[in-house]
C-alpha cells in the first residue's frame, strides 16, 4: 500500500534539486511572509520612519522618505546599503559641499552603526538596476542623516555570519538575531503561531487558557526542575506538559482548550534537546481518536506557509506494528522507501555500523541479479524459501536486501536505522531520497498502552503516559494480560521527526485509580485531585500537544531547534550569552531554606570561582 | 483642567444604575462573545455533537440535534435542563413505555452527570415559553440518551456557587470553572488576548518572540525565584519580565516585539498578588513616548470587549507631579473629583484613619457654608489666608476640605488615601462616584527617574528600573544633581490602578555604565551581555508591559485577579487543588546538589509531615 506512493514521492523528489525553498532570499522577507488574504501589516506605524528599507519599489519614485537602518555595506564613500528588518535599500552619498556634515555622518560611522535618513526616492540609472536585489530598481538620494548609534568593532562580520561557530553565535546571539537566516526563521514561527490561533479560536471556537508553570511534583516526575519556595522543605515543580490541568479544564466545561505552552524538561546535556521548549497544547471534550486527527489536519493546513506547497490531508495512518515492522520504527520517514544504487564495499560498513551500534553480529546481505541470490548466505537456504521470501518482499532484479534475525523490536529497529543509514549512504552519492521541500506527515496508531520496564520486566510503566485511555476493545484485557493492551494514543510525524502526540484519555476515576496503583504501582496521592475530579461529572475527553520547536526545525530546514529559538540555550543547558545558570550569594538561598551540597573534590574549586564572566572581555 | 471633566463624568456616573454591565447573563454567554465583524467560530467541529445546547433557537425548529451536556436541574422526572459551555436547553423527558430506558438514564443519572440526548427541537407550548432563557422559545424531544459519566455526591452545589468560601472555589476548582462567571472571564481573557495579537501582529507587524524563562539573576534580583541546575552551586533565575530579553531583540534588529510573558515574583504572602503573571510585554525601535502611547490606546480600543462601552483616544495624560499634588497618588481614579454627602459622625473617623494609617496627627478639617468656615482650625487663620485658600481651591458651598500639613509627598498621599476613604463612604450612602461600568484610562508621565533608598537616604534607585532613558533635557542633571532628574517612563492607570508601565531605554552603552555603575553602584558584570549588546549598533527603543490579569480584573469587575486565572495560587503562593508547593524526597534534591536547611524549631515538625494531603478526603 506504502510501496507504491513511496515510489512515486520518489520520482518526485529525484525530479527536484535538493532545498529548493529552505533558503530564503534576504530583502524578499517581507513579501514572503505577507499574510494570505489578510491585509498586510502598517510596518512603519508609529515610528520616526515613514517606510522599511526593503519595501521600497519604483512606485515609491519621487516620494521623501525617512529610514531607520544599520549600515550593512560602503562603497568608495559614494553610496551605501542600508539595511533594516524587511530588507535592503541603496543610498546615495551626496557629494556636494552644501551636504559635508551627510557625508561625514554617512562615511564616517563604522558598518552595523544605525542611522537615521531622510531622501528621495529616484530611480537608479540605467544598467546599474539590479535585478536580484527587490528594491534594485531604486535608490534613494539622501538629504539628512543622523548617527543614531554609532557601532564598535564587531567579533564578526554580520553578513558572513553563517560560517561561524555555534558557540560565538549564542555568545553574542543579539548581533546572529541580525541574519537574514534567523529573521526569516523568527518572524515565520510568529506567523505560523498566529495562523494556528486564528483557526483554532476564531474558527473552531477554542479558549486560550494559561495554566500555572508552578506546580507539583508529579508521579515518576524525575525530569522535573524544582523551585524551592520559602516554606522550609517545600518546592514547586516545572511541568513537563499542563497535561493535568487540561484535563482539569475539561472537567470544568472548558469544552475546547488550547495554549502554546512553555514546558520544561530537565534532561541534562541531550544535543537539540532545550531544558524550556513549546508546545502547541490542545484539549476537547466529546471528542474521538478521528475528531483529533482531522482537527490537526486542519490545524497544520491552515497554518503552513505560503511559500511551500500545500498540505494534503487527510495524512496517512498506520499502527505501530506496521511501522515497526515495515520501517523498523515508530516514526517513519515516508518520503523514500527503496533503496538502490548502493557499492559492494559500502556492505561491509553497513555490517560494522549493525555489530557496532547493536551488538548484533549477523547482518546477511543478499544481493538480487536475474532472480538469483548473490550472499554467502545464500547456500544455507532452501530453492522454496528462496523464491518465497522473493514473493513477499517484492524483490526486483538490482535489489538489495538486508535480512537479520533477532527478537522482533531489535531486529526491526536496526534495519529501520540502517534504512536510514543506507539513504545517507545514496545521499552522499547525490541521490536525492528526503527531499526537504518534502513534507510527509503520517499518523502513528494503536501503540501498545504499557511497556515492561527495562530494569524490571515483571513491572509495567506506561509507553505514553498514564492517563490514556485503552483501547475499547481491549479493555478486558486490563485484568489478564495488560501488556497486550493498545492504548488510544496516536503519534503525528513529519519526515521521520514526531512532532506530536496525544491521546483519548480516561474518564472513568475508576479506571485510571485501578491502573495507577494496580498495574503502575504509582503513588496515587500525587494524583488524587485529578483521580476526585473524575468522579464528579468529567467528560469524554482527548488533546494532543505538538512540539512546536520541532515542527519550525523541519518547516524552515534548520539544522538545529537551537534556529528556530531566539535565545537558546547550548546542549549542556547554558545560556552561552549572559552565562546562566550562574552562581548566587548564600544569602539569597536563605530565603529558600536550602544550601548547597558541594561534591568533595569541588568545593575549594568553586568557593575561588567569580559568579560570573569579566566585564573587561 | 481635570476638574471640569471629573465632574461632569461624576454627574455622568450618578445617574446610572451601579454595576451596569458586570454582571453576565447565563445563557448569552454565545452571543456577547461573538467577534465583532468576523464569522462565529463553529463550536461543534471534530465532536460528537452536531450543536451546542446554548445555540438552539426557534430556527433550529424541527433539526434533529445531538447534545452534550452536564444535568444542571430537574423537575418531576419530567423534564430536565442540560448546561454545555455555551448555555441552558430543556429536555422533555420521554414518558411512554417504548422509551423507559431513555427515561430511566435521564431520571436516574445525579445532577452534574455528563449525558449525550438525541432529538427533535420544537416549540414550547404557548404559555410555557421563558423569555429570559436565550432558548426560551424551544425545547428538545428526547430518542436517544446516553450516560458518559455519573457524578458522585458534590462538595457544593454548581449553580449556588458564588457563595461558598474562597477556599472552597479554589480546592474543587475544576468545579469552580463550571460556573457562569468563570466562564465568561476565561473566555473573555482568550478573545481579548486573541483581539491583542491581531492588532500588534496583523495590523501592525509586530513579531510574537518566546523568550526564556530560566535565565539568569539581575541585579537587586531579590524578588526572583531560584532554580536549581544539576551543577553544583548553579541556579537559574525566573525573571520578573522579559527586560533584558526584548532589549536584545531590538539589538537584534526584531523591530517590534510583542509576548503574552509569563513573568514570576517571589514576593512571599500578598494580597491579590501571584507568584507567576501574565504581561502584554512589547518593545519598539525607533520609537518615542508618544508612538508607545498611541499603540497602546489604540490596541486597547480595538481589543475592547463589544459589550463595553467603546474606549475614548487618546487618553488623558498627567505628569507625576500633577498627580501628586493633586490626587495624592500616582495612580489616580479619575472617575471622580469632588466629595459630598459626608456626615459629621463620619470626621472623627477619618482624623482616625489618618493617625491611625500615617502616624499624621494633625487633621484639621474645614466646612464651608456661606463663606464661613466652620472649624475648630478657623480661628488660628487670618481672614486673607482664608480667602485665599477658598479662591484656591475653588471652594463652593457645602463643600468639605481637608487640610494637612508635613512633608509633600507624604502630606500628598495621606490626603489621596482620604479621598479614597471618602469615596468608599459615599458609597456606602449609595452615591455612585465610581462607576463601575466606566473606563478611565490615564497616563501619568514625568516620573522622577530615581528616588533615594529608604533604608539610606543618599543612595539612590531605579524609581522603575535602571534601563529607562532620562528626559533629554534633563541629561545635564545625570551629573550634579541626579535626583531632579525625569525619566522617559510612562504608567497607564485604569480607575486607579496601574495597569502598565514602560519606557524610553537607554541605548548608548556609556550613559547606561554610568548610571548602573556610578549612581546605583550596581554590579555591572551581571549586565555585561547587555552592556555591550548597547555598544554594537543599538537602534533607540522603547516599550511597555501591561498586566493582563489586572486588566482583566477590572474589565470583568471582578472582585480578584484570582477570578480571571483560570487556576491562582491562594495569597499564601499555595495550588490548594494539588497542594504546590510540596515535600520532596532527599533523594530527588541530590541531582540539583541541595539540601534543605531546616529551621531549628520546625525540623521534627516537617520530619513526620507527610508529603501530601490524603487521598480519602
Amino acid at each position: 500500500m506504502y510501496l507504491g506512493s513511496w515510489l512515486s514521492r520518489l520520482s518526485r523528489s529525484l525530479s527536484r534539486p535538493i532545498g529548493k525553498t529552505t533558503q530564503p532570499v534576504w530583502g524578499s522577507l517581507s513579501r514572503s511572509l505577507t499574510l494570505g488574504a489578510q491585509r498586510i501589516p502598517e510596518f512603519s506605524s508609529f515610528v520616526a520612519r515613514t517606510n522599511t528599507c526593503g519595501e521600497l519599489r519604483s512606485s515609491h519614485l519621487g516620494q521623501e522618505v525617512t529610514l531607520c537602518g544599520w549600515i550593512q555595506y560602503r562603497r568608495q564613500n559614494t553610496f551605501l546599503v542600508l539595511r533594516d528588518c524587511h530588507g535592503l535599500v541603496q543610498i546615495i552619498i551626496p557629494q556636494d559641499e552644501s551636504a559635508a556634515s551627510v557625508k561625514k555622518i554617512l562615511c564616517e560611522a563604522p558598518l552595523e552603526s544605525v542611522v537615521k535618513v531622510t531622501g528621495t526616492v529616484i530611480s537608479r540609472p540605467p544598467g546599474q538596476k539590479n535585478p536580484k536585489m527587490p528594491t534594485g530598481e531604486i535608490e534613494i538620494r539622501v538629504k539628512t542623516a543622523e548617527l543614531l548609534n554609532a557601532c564598535k568593532k564587531l567579533p564578526f562580520e554580520i553578513k558572513d555570519f553563517m560560517k561561524k561557530t555555534e558557540a560565538l553565535r549564542l555568545q553574542y546571539r543579539y548581533l546572529d538575531l541580525r541574519s537574514f537566516q534567523m529573521q526569516y526563521n523568527l518572524r515565520l514561527r510568529s506567523q505560523i503561531v498566529m495562523r494556528m490561533r486564528e483557526y483554532l479560536c476564531n474558527l473552531h471556537g477554542f479558549v486560550d487558557v494559561e495554566t500555572p508553570t508552578l506546580f507539583k511534583r508529579t508521579p515518576g516526575g524525575a525530569k522535573e526542575f524544582l523551585v524551592p519556595s520559602r516554606e522550609p522543605g517545600k518546592f514547586y515543580s516545572l511541568p513537563q506538559s499542563p497535561q493535568q490541568f487540561k484535563q482539569l479544564l475539561m472537567v470544568g466545561g472548558l469544552d475546547r482548550y488550547f495554549q502554546v505552552a512553555r514546558c520544561y524538561r530537565d534532561e541534562g546535556s541531550r544535543p537539540d534537546r532545550q531544558p524550556e521548549f513549546t508546545q502547541i497544547d490542545i484539549e476537547m471534550s466529546f471528542v474521538d481518536q478521528t475528531g483529533i486527527q482531522r482537527l490537526i489536519e486542519g490545524l497544520l493546513q491552515y497554518s503552513w506557509p505560503d511559500d511551500k506547497d500545500p498540505v494534503e490531508i487527510p495524512f496517512p495512518s498506520m499502527t505501530f506494528a506496521e511501522a515497526l515492522a515495515t520501517y523498523g520504527t515508530d516514526k517513519p520517514d515516508i518520503r523514500f522507501g527503496m533503496k538502490k544504487y548502493v557499492r559492494k564495499q559500502d556492505i561491509a560498513f553497513i555490517r560494522d555500523f549493525a555489530t557496532h551500534h547493536f551488538s548484533q553480529e549477523v547482518l546477511p546481505v543478499f544481493l538480487n541479479a536475474k532472480r538469483n541470490w548473490s550472499s554467502p548466505f545464500a547456500k544455507f537456504i532452501m530453492e522454496e524459501e528462496r523464491l518465497e521470501l522473493s514473493r513477499l518482499m517484492e524483490i526486483q532484479e538490482e535489489d538489495m536486501v538486508l535480512l537479520t534475525a533477532g527478537k522482533h523490536e531489535k531486529a526491526c529497529s536496526l534495519l529501520g536505522k540502517l534504512r536510514l543509514q543506507c539513504a545517507d549512504l545514496l545521499e552522499m552519492r547525490g541521490v536525492v531520497l528526503r527531499d526537504p521541500a518534502l513534507f510527509s506527515f503520517l499518523w502513528v496508531v494503536d501503540f501498545p498502552l504499557f511497556v515492561t520496564k527495562e530494569e524490571s520486566p515483571t513491572e509495567l510503566e506506561s509507553a505514553h503516559h498514564p492517563f490514556t485511555a485503552p483501547n475499547p476493545s481491549d479493555i478486558h484485557l486490563l485484568y489478564t494480560e495488560p501488556e497486550k493492551v493498545r492504548g488510544q494514543h496516536y503519534d503525528l510525524v513529519l519526515n521521520g521527526s514526531e512532532i506530536g502526540g496525544g491521546s483519548i484519555r480516561i474518564h472513568d476515576a475508576q479506571l485510571q485509580r485501578y491502573i495507577l496503583a494496580t498495574l503502575l504501582k504509582e503513588d496515587v496521592k500525587l494524583l488524587s485531585h485529578l483521580l476526585q475530579a473524575l468522579d464528579y461529572g468529567a467528560p469524554p475527553h482527548g488533546g494532543i500537544a505538538l512540539g512546536l520547536d520541532r515542527l519550525l526545525c523541519l518547516v524552515t530546514g534548520a539544522p538545529s531547534i537551537r534556529d528556530v529559538i531566539a535565545f537558546p540555550k547550548s546542549y549542556r543547558g547554558h545560556d552561552l550569552m549572559s552565562s546562566a545558570p550562574d552562581s548566587v550569594p548564600p544569602e539569597e538561598l536563605k530565603p529558600y531554606h536550602i544550601q548547597v551540597t558541594w561534591p568533595a573534590d569541588s568545593e575549594e574549586e568553586n568557593a575561588a570561582a567569580t559568579p560570573s564572566k569579566n566585564l573587561s572581555s
